[in-house]
């Protein structure tokens, strides 16, 4: 398995992570999503992690990676499924996830995808209505 | 890795299979799928074999246990994603799946649940209308 599946659901992309990431994976991951985000012109990103029962700080800066690049390409990307003794061992850690979006599981992710979409819609429909601008 | 994670995504259930099947993992899988259509009441569930390189005859006859095993629970099970070389191996080696169903990908699998659905609910509701039953 060189490879993590990405999963096209509507406008939103998922991806479940349930093998140890190491570098190349990770690499091939990022290289992967980027390119489905332009093609696919998706929205949203949804990590799944609930497979992961560690989450380190290399986890933690790659899951940190893919919302900053999701980002720069017009998409939120939302970290969903974590394990409660996850969320433990990460504050304890001192790693606290800054700048993602995380949620329960995948369908208060996609909740929470739907109502970012909606203020970015909303703000638009704004721009162009107001003459001010 | 020893459980491959269950996602529910509105009454369906979604399973992405990315790490080789053995034995163990295999009636683990069963287990948790056939638990969480019982208290989830899914309605169906997608099996995602996008990451598969090879389907054989193990892999073959999980598919077709986890459906039949899904249908008398009243949910329908589709496999999706099957890459096109796996189609042709699995032809050539006289494997048919039968009695599962298959979609393309995610998108394809759940308008066919849907479908599967609407068919029953049409169903059940001329059952109640007609006064011969």
């Amino acid at each position: 398995m060189d490879r993590i599946p990405i999963l096209t659901m509507g406008q939103f992309l998922l991806v479940t992570i349930q093998v140890d990431m190491h570098d190349r994976l990770a690499m091939a991951l990022q290289d992967d999503l980027t390119t489905r985000i332009t093609t696919s012109r998706a929205k949203g990103v949804l990590i799944d992690i609930s497979s992961l029962e560690i989450v380190d700080s290399f986890i933690g800066r790659m899951l940190g990676n893919i919302s900053s690049m999701a980002r720069v390409l017009g998409a939120e990307a939302v970290v969903v499924g974590m394990q409660p003794a996850v969320a433990i061992t990460l504050v304890e850690l001192g790693l606290s996830l800054d700048g993602v979006h995380t949620a329960l599981d995948v369908e208060k992710g996609m909740q929470l995808l739907r109502r970012y979409i909606g203020a970015e819609f909303e703000e638009s429909l704004s721009d162009v209505d107001d003459p001010e601008n």
